[in-house]
């Protein structure tokens, strides 16, 4: 999918919602847990209810990762799930990979060849050559990890070096020579409200995927103002504060009146550029 | 495992060498390719081989991820193999990971509770909550990226900070609050030889994990110098140059020859502490 591809969606849906498949075997509700695969299970019923009021999903590895075989045939379905009936959603590996080059090249062929995914998260810290394998792909996206959500985010993102430029500027800074925002995005948490002013003076145009609204406590309403540009430029998830609303079997009419609270705030937030 | 019985199978098997599995279907021994499970049957034949010569096996995640359930199960089929005929090899999970904490907490779950591997590669970008949830499993180690062996390590790895301290100075420093000598080890790459000094400044005692050696390029006999310790002190990985030292039907006894000359190299740098 492309940068324009991404933004009519948001313009005809009017969301920006990514809804975070983190789909934990010890979370869902029971009465699933007697179907042949409980997560594809989950995982369908919440894409069913949430897939007209989001424009995104985004599956977190290490969930799947956790149940071995099983899990990792559980993503492969969800996956699949996805593209068959909902083939407009952007799919998002959120898997935070980035090794030498000839390993990051495996990773690019699993997300990108084997599942044909739209992006994938990758961390900076290994430099160029650990990214670049996966933007030989056309119109297949990284998400690069900028400034995290996390409390351990300030750690070392915020450090700065002798010219004052903090880690997660440099990031920016430096991978705007690998890549342009046709093929680029950055992860920026929304528990870092006012720091989007900081982020956009350097990446005006690109896209930013936003984790920490809900169950983290990021303010939507801050992310906006000083986030959005005029493609909208922000891809917000929520996880948990979605898929688990509700841990009866309710679970996913709460997960769609959950997703349509967010939808409805977005769609006032995006009057300011629509 | 712990660092004591660590060294004692390094005492024993005079070798610290580390063989990483970073199995790929495209370049395995044609012949191979008509079991039923062609990954597995390169690794087993490669641990056959080579598991009197080293003391740790490294499987590359990405490597079997990217085959998706099928190399997943070969994957879990490999460790079980290795834990079964050869229960004093350490074994790696290279898989580079680095979340927020609950998601961390899954991947430690899957690493260590579910497959029982001794140790995983992490990466410190998003700092102490990342790491902290693979501590709490006892004798099981995190093995933190520091300065690695790739091109792209100069980007941000060795930015210097307003007090001249580098970025992986600054991991190393930071992380020791996260965990002693006895559940922590750094990834140190092997082609950044002379850094040994500096990093041993900071983490005298720690194990080191080098990638790097063989293909990469990087000189033993330097790492030895300036890297090791009274415990030996060092996990040195070589990967292609073995698993691929020769592509027909005899690949498992050139492996046997190649991880045998790295051996026998190995033995001759042990005689300065043992």
């Amino acid at each position: 999918m492309n940068k324009q591809q991404l933004f009519e969606n948001i313009k005809r849906k009017k969301s920006f919602l990514c809804v975070g498949l983190d789909t934990d075997i010890k979370k869902i509700p029971e009465h699933l847990l007697k179907e042949e695969d409980p997560i594809f299970a989950f995982n369908k019923a919440i894409i069913d209810a949430t897939a007209d009021l989001c424009i995104a999903y985004k599956p977190n590895l290490a969930f799947y990762e956790s149940l071995g075989v099983k899990g990792w045939i559980a993503f492969e379905k969800t996956v699949s799930y996805i593209k068959k009936n909902y083939s407009d959603q952007f799919i998002i590996a959120d898997a935070k990979r980035g090794d030498i080059g000839n390993t990051s090249e495996m990773y690019a062929r699993s997300f990108f060849d084997e599942l044909d995914l739209d992006s994938v998260t990758v961390a900076p810290y290994m430099g160029e050559d650990s990214v670049k394998p996966f933007l030989i792909y056309p119109e297949k996206w990284v998400i690069l990890l900028a400034l995290t959500s996390n409390k351990g985010s300030h750690d070392f993102q915020l450090t700065e070096d002798a010219n004052g430029e903090r880690l997660f500027e440099k990031v920016l800074k430096t991978s705007q020579n690998w890549a342009s925002d046709e093929q680029m995005m950055y992860v920026v948490g929304a528990t870092q409200g006012k720091m989007f002013q900081d982020i956009r003076k350097h990446v005006p145009n690109h896209f930013l995927l936003v984790p920490g609204v809900g169950a983290q406590g990021g303010s939507l309403e801050e992310v906006c103002k000083y986030g959005m540009n005029k493609m909208c430029g922000l891809i917000v998830n929520s996880s948990r504060a979605i898929i688990y609303a509700d841990k009866t079997e309710n679970f996913a009419i709460a997960a769609k009146a959950a997703a349509k609270a967010v939808q409805v705030e977005m769609e006032e937030q995006l009057k300011a550029i629509l």
